[in-house]
């Protein structure tokens, strides 16, 4: 067995815990019981608890939970802003969410709330808040609403419920911990009553932290590697992701998200065998690699054919349709979804009832993510066994600093406060 | 900051992955690309993948998910017997759900299936199952039934959902990864449709792996420290858990599950002072100590009174009405509760839909919970704010052996081939 350094140790934890690394192990040092601790005892310490420090930071240009390396759990809740409720109401539930969301994601105890022991451990713990089309009516500024920001225009194979549907507000919750992930989601519920009514949940998941290496792409219920193509340099977000424009200044750093609800028939696709699984999506189940590939960031060779002559990627492979063609390289955005499983629908004939909350980031969803669906709904294999029952399109306000200076101090504070 | 040390760093990784702690370095040991790894580079997988060759073996004098430390993530399936299943049937059930289960619960891939890339990180994953007393009936055993195996008496306060009531069988899924969780319900699900259809699927959660010290007992959603008087040592289990009688050989080493659903209000819940909240529970809030202690696990004392002569631990408490009385010490069990948290149901008025996933596993329901659950039911003062809505009894047979050597090898053989 090799050597573990302390050195190599730190490294790992900082991965897991990100710039919040140094600050778990120096409290992870302080014995419960005081006196001086052994050293045994301080690692072990250090290694079962390393969730506990784990913080990401709040503010920022942008929202964090996006560009966030995606969390084990979500808490994806859309709201409806209760009648009356105008551009003063609004200005006032973003000042105390945004408040009590940046004490929630850094372990402190919101203002007023009686329980501090529920959030000691963020573990993670991202809010985002984003505004549906409506928003814009509700604050007199329908003049300012960015032209993306309405319905996608359907897909000939959507069933969409309503119950899955478009809403005023949404919050998009994640953590590693699923206990801080309902305490915050509960906390932000019962803070915005007045003006904010929970009309759907959606709760998702990945792995747990430490049951995945961070640098490994996620799989979904199909056990597909989802998300290989994902922009991970900051200059891929600035393309594809971060509004930076001639706009009004209050978009600036601002982004949009897609959100799809997706059921996937669990029954129906594991008849397939696994040649007949990875053609569907032109890459290996195994390691994600494409099929003209060994791993899975090798680029797909779209043009190699096998001893027939025939495409090894399928041109109508997931992959292929949703790739960006050579003359619209804009058809990119940031893929975030998580799977849901959850107990089937009274009556239904599934033996389990399970999906994707499939959350993707852009500037633009009707340049980036429309034409791409557009492809997938013409001719993707998977539709086979998939089918898109919600949709909803928000905006998602900049990032923000606690003080207010050069960034808004409450999520679209400068929308809300100057537009 | 102190020195981390290999040695401590290793009794962490031990503490975290039981036995399994010298796998999980040793695989972790191995670069995915070949060549000999950097020192730095092999800690850093070591600690990130941690959860991954977590395993707790499944085989064993009693059924692992029981004495096992409570996972982050439960799925608790009730299934109905499909018309027609008789002892034959029921037989070749529990010989392929016990193999299945037992790779599943190693990280093997079980035979016959197509996704050994959603198995490979089982994390900690046990898989626990039980028999509703209608069981004995359709094996053609009914005089086997164990006394106890039936409904619970029904308490005052119940208001009970026959949609989360007793079912035939029931797994107990539980693991620190998500989307392990996942697919070993999917898989138990599918394998056993000819045989038993899912009624229903009660999902919850603690703490996630690494958010809380492993000796910390977890927390419930109103914040209160839970499970605080469990058996904890060998001798205890013998005492309260597991059946080792004069009773017929099937039944040794086996126990039973109580299942309760119990809602939690924790809209009115919210509205208590700390003070009044402590009161109800006879705890403290921040570290579970009795109102007469420091420390979670001293001894509470109830003679103690304040200066007004009254009780400091209230004659109505939680704890003190759930404490075994002096001449009935056989008044304990273990409690193994989640939490749940889900979406209102439509209509509801609550903000939150959440609760508690109660399951308690003793000897004997009648002689351990029932009175216990009679006396809260009678004047705990929790009451206001909680209420039952699900109920239901399980025998849970005893542990196996891969090799079927003086234990059964799989689920109740002994019951179904010999009795």
């Amino acid at each position: 067995m090799s050597p573990l350094s302390r050195r190599g140790f730190l490294t790992g934890l900082s991965v897991t815990a990100g710039g919040a690394a140094l600050v778990g192990c120096s409290r992870a040092v302080e014995p419960a019981a005081g006196g001086a601790p052994q050293e045994g005892q301080i690692d072990q310490v250090a290694v079962e608890t390393r969730l506990q420090d784990a913080i990401v930071p709040f503010d920022g240009v942008h929202q964090a939970g996006i560009a966030t390396p995606a969390q084990a759990q979500l808490n994806l809740i859309g709201f409806a802003l209760v009648e009356g409720v105008d551009r003063a109401g609004l200005t006032r539930l973003m000042r105390s969410w945004t408040e009590d969301s940046r004490r929630l994601c850094t372990g402190e105890t919101p203002l007023g709330s009686l329980e501090p022991e529920l959030v000691t451990a963020p573990a993670n713990l991202t809010v985002t808040c984003g505004f549906g089309p409506r928003v814009f009516d509700v604050i007199g500024l329908p003049e300012q609403r960015p032209e993306w920001l309405k319905p996608l225009p359907g897909y000939s194979l959507d069933q969409l419920d309503p119950k899955w549907g478009q809403t005023d507000l949404v919050i998009q919750v994640c953590s590693d911990d699923p206990l801080m992930l309902s305490h915050a989601t509960r906390h932000l519920v019962r803070s915005g009553t007045d003006y904010a009514r929970v009309r759907w949940m959606q709760q998702g998941f990945l792995n747990a932290d430490g049951a995945r290496a961070k640098d490994r792409t996620p799989r979904n219920l199909f056990g597909q590697v989802d998300g290989t193509v994902n922009p991970r340099e900051e200059e891929a977000f600035d393309e594809q992701v971060w509004i930076h424009d001639d706009g009004p200044a209050w978009m600036q750093g601002s982004t949009s998200m897609v959100m799809r609800r997706i059921t996937m028939n669990m029954d129906t696709w594991e008849r397939l065998d696994r040649t007949s699984r990875e053609e569907s999506m032109g890459r290996r189940l195994d390691n994600g690699a494409p099929l003209t590939g060994e791993k899975e960031f090798d680029k797909p060779d779209y043009d190699a054919t096998d001893k027939y002559g025939l495409p090894v990627i399928d041109r109508q492979s997931h992959m292929f349709r949703a790739k960006a063609p050579d003359d619209h390289p804009e058809q990119k955005f940031l893929r975030r979804p998580f799977n849901y499983d959850i107990a089937p629908e009274p009556g239904s004939e599934q033996l389990s009832n399970s999906g994707l909350v499939f959350l993707a980031f852009q500037k633009d969803p009707v340049l980036q993510y429309d034409p791409v669906q557009k492809r997938l709904d013409e001719a993707d294999r998977l539709n086979e066994w998939i089918t898109h029952i919600g949709s909803a399109v928000y905006w998602i306000p900049p990032g923000t600093s606690a003080d207010g200076r050069g960034r808004d101090a409450f999520w679209a504070q400068s929308l809300l406060d100057d537009a």
